[in-house]
């Protein structure tokens, strides 16, 4: 309503020095850390494997097959800002190719999260500008209908603002409110310190039933073994 | 009707020279060049990524479950074509193989495009023969059923003629008129020129509104700045 | 009924030497030489390509969002299983990470195919420690309800006894019970024989409608031929 | 190509009176008349049951999330007529109301087929309004962007030419090219007197391996009988 | 393997009177009272609703796009059975319509579930003869192909064998093993004279919370009251 | 995070007797009004057609498989509210049937929205309570794992807080916070009125390019009218 066709400029971003140290975990450590919460639907996919990211999300509303509004949001962008884009109806549409990607970088921005198609993908892998998106697509869009940037928005099943930390690898895209950003990465840090201990015990040969102290509750619940 | 259970021979192909030269382009600016049609489903997708080819098409209309045709149509393959296969209803069976493949690439031809499933993708890979398909499965397929050779098929949603050109890279797969092959691949050299210059503006941190000349429209229908 | 809640031990296993010769063909070929019985759903998809395991099952049945049966199923793996998950209903979460799969491969399993999702894919690719799943998500799980380990299952359309034989490669997942792998076996391994004479010819450009005979029947059912 | 923008009219219709007595028969008997032919994909659903209807196309081509077009299409109507539309790219949008409806309606449409969505449904089972669509949305569109009228689509997986036979009911959707509409209306015909005897002997408990004489064929491709 | 090409017959049905009880439950009822197993992919739906039958299994397997079996598998109909069918790889084909249904129905049968399209859907409507399908389509089907009658098949997700019992309604399509069904009786009895109970209670606006005793474990997991 | 096992309770809702009123406009006529925002998915669909009726949104966030925190939630309930209930993951499974309605229904609900599954359908039916959901389905749940009530969610697509206004229909479900549902009653009350006299005349026959003046704008962006 009031939402529609504007742009909010000079967002306040969660802390920089912070959303940075949450690339060093994985998307599944972060969403564990912040109470399993803030995952993106796992049809959110990236063009390319290998990359593991974090930043601040820039938003922006889009309307289907119309990508206008990516032109809109490029000048919103600040160095280490993660795009994250929402469509008003599904569309698999190839919103974004090169020639955008090439904006984006040139910006600044660390990557694309899109809820929507892209094109070009053998050139933004070429160019090592990480996209996860819902499709691949070549279809073009038009440039006719406002959206809006920097608004909140849904994405991929997430609610998004502006500001918030986006974190993404292979396994997806998770996304934490900047007021939780702080306890997260210190849940982050723990449960990874935690988790070292346990992985030289598992290739041990001793196994999790005991590590974690299962049997009993287990036996509690009615676990029966049986001899073949 | 009088289209069930015949095989079309010596088609007229569009004019190989041309259609050559539209592998220069990826499947993105061909779509754009010949006005945003002809695209297939996004869900079509290569079998292995970073293969950028153009052909005639030879088409194929297969039955669910049944691979019969795909023997009829290997004869039918003249050097540059590409097989654009459509089945009569939805099915994700394995209608093609590696001793396909094979038979295949010694006609000459350059890739299939099946509204399918395709199995021994390693293999296929290992060979280089590019496919790009609905599905990836084991399934196995009856030789049984009449279709046909050479017929107008409707592949992953786009009306394809025999001779028609194909182009196909990690975007999808589009489909080009023999009529219309010698605009489009005007429209795709000036696109490509074009954007180049556009290319560097944008790494040089210049952006689209500008470039473009949209803030003048978009405030027209109203887009509004916001400071927070 | 009584099924739930039991860990079945000591189960009776494929013969280990057959099981593991099936390793060699494909799961194409397999499938076919099975009677074109035993193949998962084409949506069962490896976490990285390349990969060909044969194994004997170790069955899990799992509930929506709870893997605590993950850790149960560790202790029943014997060297060269692979486990073979089903879960009650569809639910993509990521129900097996890095900790798990060290686990797993410290106990001698070789792979893992479950109907849902994975988690630190990234991980597991640099571990070797293939997955053949339904989706890839980060999506947290809790440890609240029992399941049963080595019951029969369905997974992915294909009914799963504890012990049977699995093969696995890019194609996807094929089942084939234990009194069935000798016969298998044997007809893998007349169908791949043969299939080098068909390659050889098939490359100097013979097609299939003459190596195997199908110009006759073809015209029996009306296949007619017309020059443009 | 020059395809978009444009606005056939008066576009040469099938036949009338053979049109309307394609009504009499079922979807999936045209569909069968029709040498298996034709069928749309069954995701197109009826938005209410019990209605069978035939008519002449007029199509339409529209662009994800904008419906102006089918105001255009409008004027194009003739009483008889059924609309056929495709969009560019697969959209669920809610294309179509009831203020359209009306429109059409007293324009002489028949019905809408729509490869979209549509909204209104309540009010246009009040109506007695019958539309064939893939999805049932409120979301609105846009009025931005030319598409075409009367030109040849794809809806659904089949090809459309402007003045092709359309039956619909509540088994999907058949096109019936206008030159295969008295021959389709034959066989229908003779197919549709030959199942009323099978139907009496069948109601007697008679059964098809009878009737049909398929027990012969069944035994020569080696189908056995085992008692428990 | 030995599999393919037999029909079984005489095959051993689960108890007749102990079957037609389950009727009297619903799908939802039975699916808890059998341990809440059995229950077939919630994409199985009936084509009209209001319909709550039990039966005993035939079962049959079919190949994608063909349904020679259907009419091998009405000679082994007994009054009371349901056919249960299955195809070796996802089709969305139909395989059934009125003729079909006048047959089955002749032989005493009381519904099909089938894992496929069916068509004629208006007709078996009026013929009261209840479907459970994944899809309606009018797409006709051959009959090339043996598949097999009476051995165990997976149908949406659930292993089926010959003669167990079988419920559906508009919840679905629950599958319990003749060995189980007196104890699902028994459980479904209890469960639901448990429920009336419960539904005087309710209805009288006293909660679950406290009908159910969960106060305490969900203040013993954490829950906290906060007022606004 | 701070969000999990929490309820918020005495939230505050948005104006009752506003609320009320909005039941008058459908679905799509609230949509627009409210700028085209606040659609949920269009796989939301009724259990019943025929119903339209507006509340206020009280919020449950469950886990896949978990229903326990639908009975947290039915002490939360007062009339005059509809339930949203969101779930971590994509979850088909049988959250609801007819014991919780009763229940609801006794605390003066007016109906469910539930992106998941629901189950007793016919009775749910019979007794009148509507229910918006994803699937069908008598997968039972557990009760073990802890969710949260009134915070907010994401349900099918849209963000939505406790005391949102929540409209829905047989075009689906809109919702419209609390601060807009004035500006929304206003907008949908004038739109409307100008429906009114839109829909006599075109009744009358009068096409929309005339009543909307379309022609000039078509003109301008290169609409062709070409005769045959």
């Amino acid at each position: 309503m009031s939402e529609l066709g504007i742009v909010r400029r000079n967002i306040k971003r969660a802390d920089r020095a912070l959303v940075d140290q949450l690339s060093r975990f994985g998307v599944a450590t972060v969403h564990e850390a912040f109470g399993r919460l803030g995952l993106m639907k796992p049809y959110m996919r990236p063009i390319y494997t290998g990359t593991q990211v974090s930043g601040t999300a820039v938003t922006v509303l889009l309307h289907p097959g119309d990508n206008w509004m990516l032109h809109v949001v490029a000048e919103q962008i600040e160095p280490g800002d993660i795009v994250v884009a929402a469509i008003s109806a599904e569309c698999c549409d190839g919103y974004f190719g090169d020639l955008l990607a090439t904006s984006f970088k040139a910006r600044g921005a660390r990557g694309l999260v899109i809820d929507a198609g892209v094109r070009d993908v053998k050139t933004l892998t070429e160019m090592g500008f990480p996209v996860w998106s819902k499709c691949i697509s070549a279809k073009g869009t038009v440039k006719a209908t406002l959206g809006s940037v920097n608004i909140p928005i849904v994405c991929a099943g997430v609610a998004v603002e502006p500001g918030d930390a986006v974190v993404a690898d292979d396994d997806g895209v998770v996304v934490v409110p900047a007021a939780y950003v702080q306890k997260t990465l210190d849940a982050a840090t723990a449960r990874d310190a935690n988790e070292g201990g346990k992985r030289a015990k598992l290739e041990s040969g001793v196994i999790g039933l005991d590590i974690y102290e299962m049997r009993e509750p287990l036996k509690k619940l009615g676990l029966r073994y049986v001899d073949e």
